[in-house]
């Protein structure tokens, strides 16, 4: 049995990008830049106008005030995406929409709220600076500069940047593909009735929800009985066709738990098989031919602890991401709470934000099969394993749940 | 010119779900119940065991103690989904796995790990409680019992629990379908060289993914020109086949806008076309048929800060959200400021956490086109409109985006 920071550090130094691949720039949000991405334009791609309003030439405008206005006739209107071909002379204006570029000779815009009209001839009533109001040529990026780097993470304003750029599609870390295998004679499918001794089979919906959330692809293989032969055949099968292979359930102490044996079997090198943690402990982690391999408990409410707590930080890290540890914070306990020692303890609890401090509250008993208690959730107390009376008033760290 | 308060004010009178359906549990992953859900059984539907262990009857285990221990004949091994049909003699145990039965007498588990066995045998060291280690038959739900309400908020643990309940289906709020409609004479496609006074078109791909990340679907009607019969068309069809519908460009003051002329044509409720905000001022929204409308600024950078401020909590309180709103907390200057007066600014910012507290510091130009500044910012500041110079060490609130 290891520590949760001993098993975190070893699944963070096995854990890295299995791959790139090139893939359209909408199918990007939430993966990893594999490559630089430089321009092959200049941005923007001429001196365009950063307001609705008109271009003058700024030397025309000087000495103007407010009690000293002076007309400029109104040559036309250039709006985006119009070029105009035409330079402007001293004593005119051309009217002028945001984004469109600024008429030859002219250097400044004055925005439409600040003047007046009367016809074609347009009041200024203050002076305009060289510039004012306009975005000049190359300004923003000029061809071969980097605009973003590798390693960058694509959110909806990197997937519009390479829209701007030109880019179709763009390079990125290859998101795994996870295989899911449920084990356990005692489940039953959503649809059956519970006979006596089983129960439904809800860690395959929980779990594919989970994978679902970090963006990934799941290929679950059901539910598989405990036989040691057809366990080892999925395993196999899963660990050839996927790239980060779960299984739920089988992997406690007892005498029908078979997959730290296949593990051994085919060669997998097994890196932990329990974690000083509850709930959860009996999780194990195995690398085998650049695949990599957990066993979660079966139980509903350990199996999804593992899953938040061991699972996704290694996908975010094969999918290149920097920041792959999940982020505590202090919470204040709203109420006592108690705990027995032993083990580093994941608390259920409610957490409310007041006055931008977070309480936790009590959500009831938090035996390691309650999916109701965690329902009622929305974070956990990482409670130190020496702590087992805390006092409200006192403050834990924690996290948000499904965040 | 509204504020932003009085904007969102208007926008939360007006959202409301939209409709409910029937949906897949794996498909509900973020969308909220539209119908409370009953239990159809007792759970766990028999006493199981919490722990892998022995299974023996409590009176049996009075006065044990480490130096006097007792041994117990093993009659069996119970696992997990068998059903054991003998009753338990004073002076047996029954070897028992996770999640199985407990057999009929027995009333207690005594973990593996507290045990010893020799041969048949297995040896106690201590007395164990009536119920150690049993979950009860119905401890957790009775039939009937309500376990998740309406407008619960459906997570990967609620899907797991609606499987467990034996439910495949669930009734949420209908996820509304947003139509969008990009204007704008200027732009040209990704694949397209630019033209003189042309740009490409990054809105369409940076909303789209934005609406993804929503979990909704984007029905796009591309880049429509400026051409008001033409564009009408388009508005009716979208705000006939869509439940929202958001233009991007075409909604300054400029002579070329026609968005909110089309609006009174078709008779829409327009409820505000401008808000006190920067960028983002020419943000317009209107209602229509129970659709709702949006025109978005084209500036890409405004358009991806209206839609954070505005769209996003109107689509969550459609899809019944309860707490719809963008979560800001205190953000403490990193370095110096400058704004300028006038109104609500967001100004985009890198936010750095350390010992717990966020600071903010400067990620250059705002100037409100540059999708490169808002690809090196991580949250905004909201900086109040008499706020011009501020200092570092200064708090002001803030929030993260793309979050």
């Amino acid at each position: 049995m290891i520590s949760v920071s001993d098993a975190l550090r070893i699944i963070s130094e096995e854990a890295k990008p299995i791959g790139k691949e090139n893939r359209e720039i909408l199918l990007c949000n939430g993966l990893v830049l594999a490559e630089d991405i430089l321009s092959k334009d200049s941005l923007p791609p001429f001196d365009k106008s950063a307001m609705d309003g008109y271009a003058v030439r700024s030397i025309d405008t000087e000495r103007i005030t407010e009690e000293n206005p002076r007309g400029f006739k109104v040559r036309g209107v250039i709006k985006a995406g119009q070029w105009c071909t035409e330079s402007i002379n001293l004593g005119e204006a051309y009217k002028i929409m945001t984004g469109a570029p600024i008429p030859m000779e002219a250097d400044c815009v004055i925005e439409v709220e600040k003047v007046k009209t009367e016809g074609d001839i347009v009041y200024l009533y203050n002076e305009v600076k060289k510039d004012n109001h306009v975005i000049k040529f190359g300004e923003e990026i000029q061809p071969g500069d980097i605009v973003l780097k590798k390693g960058t993470e694509i959110r909806p304003a990197e997937i519009g940047l390479f829209a701007s750029l030109g880019y179709k599609t763009v390079e990125i870390y290859k998101p795994p593909v996870v295989g899911l295998i449920i084990t356990g004679d005692e489940l039953v499918d959503i649809d059956e009735n519970i006979g006596k001794g089983k129960i439904r089979n809800s860690n395959e919906y929980a779990i594919t929800s989970m994978i679902r959330s970090l963006g990934l692809e799941v290929i679950s293989y059901g539910v598989v009985k405990d036989d040691k032969a057809v366990l080892k055949k999925i395993i196999e099968e899963a660990l050839e066709k996927t790239d980060i292979v779960i299984t739920s359930g089988g992997a406690s102490a007892g005498d029908y738990d078979f997959v730290e044996t296949i593990l051994k079997e085919i060669g997998a090198e097994i890196k932990f098989d329990s974690v000083a943690i509850k709930p959860g402990k009996p999780i194990s982690f195995a690398v085998f031919n650049g695949k990599f391999f957990f066993s979660l408990p079966g139980n509903p409410l350990s199996a999804i602890t593992t899953f938040e707590q061991f699972i996704e930080p290694l996908c975010n890290k094969v999918l290149g991401k920097l920041d792959c540890m999940k982020e505590d914070f202090p919470i204040i306990l709203g109420e006592d709470f108690k705990v027995r020692k032993g083990r580093v303890k994941l608390l259920y609890v409610k957490i409310v934000k007041r006055d931008d401090k977070y309480y936790a509250y009590n959500i009831g008993s938090q035996s390691s099969n309650k999916l109701t208690t965690i329902s009622k959730a929305n974070g956990v107390l990482i409670v130190p394993e020496e702590y087992s009376e805390m006092n409200a008033g006192q403050t834990i760290r924690g996290r948000f749940i499904f965040k």
